[in-house]
């Protein structure tokens, strides 16, 4: 394996929203592919924005043709068009393109490629844990992924793939290095590990914030007077519903459990405050707390951002 | 009502960790006070570091021989340490002295206050709905009361007090026009009312970080990937342990109430998810997002930050 970074010929990113026109800007920024197309569907401005934002050098609707000259297509759109993107690929890979994706679940995106895409192809499971509450290509920058981490997951990983030839590890070292340089640290897992750790520390805070907003909802007048804490707490809600959507969909059974453990946990404080139960509060605030301090600790050692994600006006 | 003014003469202020120091700051940097007097525990450094910093004229660790000739007095330690604070001050205050404070919770502060401070004082609730994670006179800032909210309380909007006189009336209208003039929106309101109002937008969002850390406590490996959702949905639980534990004590029926509206919405949330039922979950978070989207906007319409709170590196 060499250290040095071959740059793809032609890249194709489907899907140029914020992390598929965030990608492009990085890839072109960091000259790591001589090409890029970006597709989005017809009739949406998103791929025209993508283009003259710079994140792309050319755009396309129609999938298939830009991926015939492909050596690595990304699939950034949300993950329940997977199927469709992957039905319309498979005949149109060249054998050896590399595919790989953008999802924030994986269990479900490595088993829909097992079924749908020619094996002559490579894919590999990729979720960069980078994003905003902010949509779109008019949101997007080429610094996202940088300082973030990105899962990968291999199909020998998933426990659904078969032992891996040479021509597969050197398509996953290829993505890797990518992500790698684009600024991200990596982390190899198979995808229901995958899954039930982005359910506790991604999907479990949106449900979180999602749900604190509807509540306080009821009585408008009362926002009010939140201040930083309500805003902090709740920033999640605010993000793109049609993804989260696909999201909540496509790992469902992993996020019905993990609910179900907060709200065990939950319980037990909501029966300590009740009952005035002063060792128990404290006890439970003092153990949360020194999680979130190790975090954050943790951060900062990493060299990552502790900056809030704070809010666009609009 | 004269629009204009009128500096205190002797501002004393009991407890000068963040909110104390801060509020410190302001006044002297307004001249709102001829003299600001900080009172902390004897044996800790807080009050010291609060002069240096620039908080307070002078430091005290004797409550009741500072309080004597002061014209204001702010209680500004934690909740659960006021009914000590104010039998000291009982017997030391001169008639007319106004008494406030910065507590988060306020039928309880209102209820000991009747009990325990003579009537010849005014005592006046108040609630800055200002903060951090942070706490301590290190942290203090003296723009931290700068465009948010003060919920105010007076004895007679309690339910516990009678009808107020015109020098109540006037020392209410003192205290407000203080925190008007280091930066605060006022909103007036009974205690009742207030104690609801915070359950939601402060002690609920401060018991889902503070869950949600420990929940993601359990395997610490996986907080190596989290991202900024996690970060700031959790921030929350990295903040002042005394604190809290008295904030949750203080307001014990109200919080688990509030809990109780919160488990129902989010076992809602959850059976959607378990059942898949997307026009649910769909509903759910573009209620949500509507709610969350419209108080930032109501934000940045009046002025007030939407930038996230973010982490000092530890």
């Amino acid at each position: 394996m060499s250290d040095a970074f071959l740059p793809f010929e032609h890249v194709v990113i489907q899907g140029v929203g914020l992390l598929g026109a965030s990608l492009g800007m990085a890839i072109r920024h960091g000259r790591l592919a001589q090409r890029v197309t970006g597709v989005g569907r017809a009739g949406s401005r998103s791929v025209e924005i993508a283009r003259e934002r710079g994140a792309i050098d050319e755009a396309s609707t129609d999938l298939a043709a830009a991926a015939r000259t492909a050596d690595l297509v990304v699939l950034c759109a949300p993950v329940r068009q997977f199927p469709a993107a992957m039905r319309t690929l498979a005949p149109a890979l060249r054998p050896g393109t590399i595919v790989t994706d953008v999802g924030s679940t994986k269990a479900q995106v490595m088993q829909w490629a097992l079924e749908l895409l020619p094996a002559h192809v490579h894919f590999i499971g990729s979720h960069p844990m980078a994003g905003s509450e902010k949509s779109g290509p008019e949101a997007a920058r080429r610094d996202l992924y940088d300082k973030a981490v990105c899962m990968m997951t291999a199909p020998w990983q998933s426990g659904t793939g078969s032992a891996p030839s040479a021509e597969q590890r050197a398509a996953f070292e290829r993505v890797e290095k990518l992500w790698q340089a684009v600024g991200m640290r990596i982390m190899k897992m198979p995808a229901d590990v995958h899954d039930r750790w982005v359910a506790t520390i991604s999907h479990l805070p949106h449900a979180l914030a999602s749900t604190l907003a509807s509540v306080a909802g009821r009585e408008p007048e009362m926002l009010d007077a939140a201040a930083g804490g309500f805003m902090d707490t709740s920033r999640l809600a605010s993000g793109d519903v049609d993804m989260w959507t696909d999201i909540f969909l496509t790992n469902r059974a992993v996020v019905a459990d993990v609910l179900g453990e907060f709200q065990k946990e939950l319980a037990a404080f909501k029966q300590a405050v009740a009952a005035g139960n002063e060792e128990a509060i404290r006890e439970s605030l003092t153990s949360a707390k020194s999680v979130r301090d190790a975090f954050i600790a943790r951060r900062v050692a990493l060299g990552m951002s502790v900056k809030g994600g704070g809010d666009t006006e609009k």
